[in-house]
């Protein structure tokens, strides 16, 4: 993941959050799982700060969407505790993985702050620019 | 929030859980979750302190009651282990969003000690002396 | 330690930092090193709520005033590293023990915000309460 | 601080690093202390990306930049283990209090990844942005 990849998903998930009316943290990880940016929309809650950082984070560190994570990671899951391992992680949606147009792993994308719904859409808009 | 407001606020508790026989922990919280005052009541049990710190911490860093929160951050709501975020946060009531009059978030109070309906009567007493 | 004893302590530090114009926050432990009550004054910077609570448990910790506790937990003193022990102490002024006319260990304050010379005189002002 | 402020200081800031031919982390942080934007330059080492946070975070906490705070907060300092205090600060340069025209408060920006010097210059240079 490069920093221009990064800042060009956070101009178009701002540019898609402004455009729904909703505020929203949105946070970008590497492959590794490491911060490569990150920005807090006015006036979302300080609570959703750290719910995009972890939203992010299961979706790389498992490579998998947290809403599809959120159906194994809960109780009557397949693998109830999976989501209270690595400092804990977020069993509904917002966390996006990235991927190139050949399918490699660039890193992931997580956003809170709106409805999951939003939350995904956005995610989803910004994870495009890197398909397009 | 400045201090007059919660230690005002902190009498009115304290009185209020005195009238009601129970011996609770209080805790006050900014607009940004952080600490304002806190006392612990004679007889209150240990755990306590942490739980009124956390439900305080809860309904400010979502600007939601607790108990509302709490329908939401469980297995099976909306957004299972969300109260799993911030370092751990608190699905039952107790915790209440301070607002004033026009309906500014000053901070939150957090009561924990006695019954969920005792304590959130306490700290809904407590509100009361910022809207009066 | 009883509620009525820290809000007679916090009342007269409170009363005892606006006499010296200063803004600190004042922190008080029992003889178990658990919070009983705790106060912000308005203006007091963030970073010293939790240097305040670590005079606090300095004092009660080792049963020793964070003045002298910062003689021996230092780079040269004869305990360097105890500073680091139990989630991290304060080697510097404004933790004073608490104790009753014949001697009892109530527990301790802590006062932060201002010069040490102020934190020790104010956290001094309170404790003289106890054995007046 | 608003979001467009930070986005400003960011730009500003990554100028100013590219032309001295470095690769940093920028956090910059509300008044509370509260994230609000972040970027990792291409190239800066793991590490710093605590550093930068822990820059910004010692600054706005005692309302300080960090090169002042590394004389008081070392050993042989008056406030020897202050840098240890809320989750751990930092002793050196790179943490910079933001601050309007008018010398209100806005939060801080933390830089690290380069030598001391340089951290130092890309801040000042992102919160000269405020003033202009």
């Amino acid at each position: 993941m490069k920093l221009s990849q990064a800042t060009t998903m956070l101009d178009v998930a701002l540019a898609e959050a402004q455009k729904r009316g909703v505020s929203v943290c949105i946070s970008i990880l590497d492959a590794a799982a490491w911060p490569v940016a990150f920005i807090r929309m006015d006036g979302a809650p300080l609570g959703v700060i750290d719910v995009a950082g972890k939203k992010a984070r299961t979706a790389i560190l498992f490579q998998m969407d947290s809403e599809v994570f959120a159906k194994i990671g809960c109780p009557g899951g397949d693998a109830y505790t999976l989501e209270n391992t690595n400092g804990g992680l977020t069993s509904f949606g917002g966390g996006i993985v990235l991927r190139t147009a050949d399918s490699t792993v660039l890193g992931s994308i997580g956003v809170s702050g709106a409805s999951t719904e939003d939350d995904i859409a956005i995610a989803q808009a910004a994870a495009k620019t890197l398909t397009a």
